[in-house]
């Protein structure tokens, strides 16, 4: 299990932070949690999971998007992992990278690395799907709580880089979540056509080629599991949608596989932002809660 | 008017990041603008002044605090200064000060200050209640929604130092602000027992006694204006409530005033921290809403 480093009240429930020794990653991984009261006795809180986007941590959501309320009104547990694995020892972006904000640390792009510098500790597709919920169960249960929260019914949301994440981890297996949706996720960053993407895969994974099994669009085209509903939001004014975001590709592909019911909202004026996400936060969580009750 | 550094749609409105030169501050002052949409014309919408606490800026209600989502569903327009003046050529706490994070740069405690060393520049109390509403006003007009303004309807809430600001200046400017309230305020800085009032009014105005001018409790018990209504949350677990804060002063204070009819919450559990207060500003501007219109 995880250990508390805080807890504090909020919308008559709990949040929690959390770190623990992560054997994906190798390093020490915080996460925060937000579990509603619930005036029900047995295991009737879902989870929904929240992926952050680059440059971002386990509390900008958390912090800023408006998100407690709504998951307090609808009974639904939030947990919100870090971006990436972090310490002195853990390799970041390389020296000669002229920009290295979108890069390494604090952007993990939830894929599990095979290039040497970065296999040992870059593992968050596995941190995400396979370790987390293990570390979330026994917290919970250590805070006496775990009789209240079904871990079985899970969706996944997340932004940008995390927006893709979602989508992406969501499409990887099928039945694992009952739903899916992204603020202005990155949408297929195997095309060649999306910068984040090219850095990301050639160094994590050595090739845009191996990064086809972590592409949202390219898993959409595929995608041959339980139906599965799907809910973007898109800004018009996003300064990174002419350059990296490629929703029309995603929306194409996943509005032309009869598996997947997706619904891609365009934003008139909205940017990049948590001013953003946290006006449509709370439509997602009554998206996942509806599809988890 | 002031100089919009950048504009940020959310909640369906627009979020106004603003520059000014202050004539009260002799600085640069920065302050934040929600402005919800309207469908209807003529000036139909209230202002709600919001005045932060130690350590905070003109940022962190508008990022934290889930009163956007509020602001816009009830159609109140939110101003948020910063909490002091700043600057390179600004006084701070003196030198030989132990702990600084409370006093000068970032904690003005919307009082004039008199004494020498800081009289030039920490005029936040006459910023706030002549200056900035005027700059306000001009900025509105200036990007052509203050047709929609109705900047003579106001109230005013705060938080810690800014509850006591919010609480004080209400009861100071009788007739100014429709309402006030306020989350976990100090709540008699001149009583001898609040080691923040001792330190603040000390140096800003020389002595406690002068204090006595800008204290919430004390104008409280003295108040004999328009009758007001005022709310206030304190949290429980709030660190400062047993050192600092002496709700029940102006509690007291307040409910043996027959023209202050003021409700004061104490919420079990809650700290001082934004998760308390993201908790119930809705209820807040709510509030506030209901006597604005």
């Amino acid at each position: 299990m995880a250990t508390i480093t805080k807890q504090v009240k909020s919308h008559g429930g709990d949040v929690y932070f959390l770190s623990h020794e992560s054997t994906s990653t190798n390093t020490t991984m915080v996460f925060t949690l937000f579990v509603p009261s619930s005036p029900l006795d047995g295991p009737n809180m879902p989870v929904l999971y929240y992926l952050s986007g680059l440059t971002c941590t386990n509390m900008n959501f958390i912090e800023k998007a408006n998100a407690i309320a709504a998951a307090a009104q609808h009974g639904v547990v939030l947990i919100c992992p870090d971006t990436s694995p972090r310490g002195e020892g853990v390799p970041d972006a390389p020296e000669d990278m002229p920009c290295k904000w979108d890069f390494g640390q604090g952007a993990g792009f939830y894929v599990d690395a095979t290039e040497p510098t970065y296999a040992a500790n870059y593992q968050m597709y596995s941190y995400i799907t396979k370790e987390l919920p293990l570390v979330v169960a026994s917290t919970l249960d250590a805070v006496q709580v775990g009789n209240r929260v079904d871990m079985g019914r899970a969706s996944i949301f997340g932004h940008s880089m995390g927006g893709h994440g979602a989508l992406m981890i969501a499409l990887k297996n099928p039945g694992m979540y009952k739903s899916a949706s992204a603020f202005a996720p990155i949408c297929n960053p195997s095309s060649g056509s999306c910068p984040w993407g090219d850095k990301c895969f050639g160094l994590y994974l050595g090739s845009l080629e191996a990064g086809k099994a972590y592409d949202a669009t390219v898993l959409a085209q595929a995608y041959n599991g339980a139906p599965i509903d799907v809910l973007v939001d898109q800004g018009t004014a996003d300064n990174f949608l002419p350059t990296q975001l490629e929703t029309d590709k995603f929306n194409q592909a996943a509005n032309t596989n009869a598996k997947i019911n997706a619904t891609v909202r365009m934003q008139e004026g909205y940017d990049h932002s948590y001013y953003f996400i946290s006006t449509f936060a709370a439509e997602h969580v009554a998206f996942h809660s509806e599809r988890l009750q």
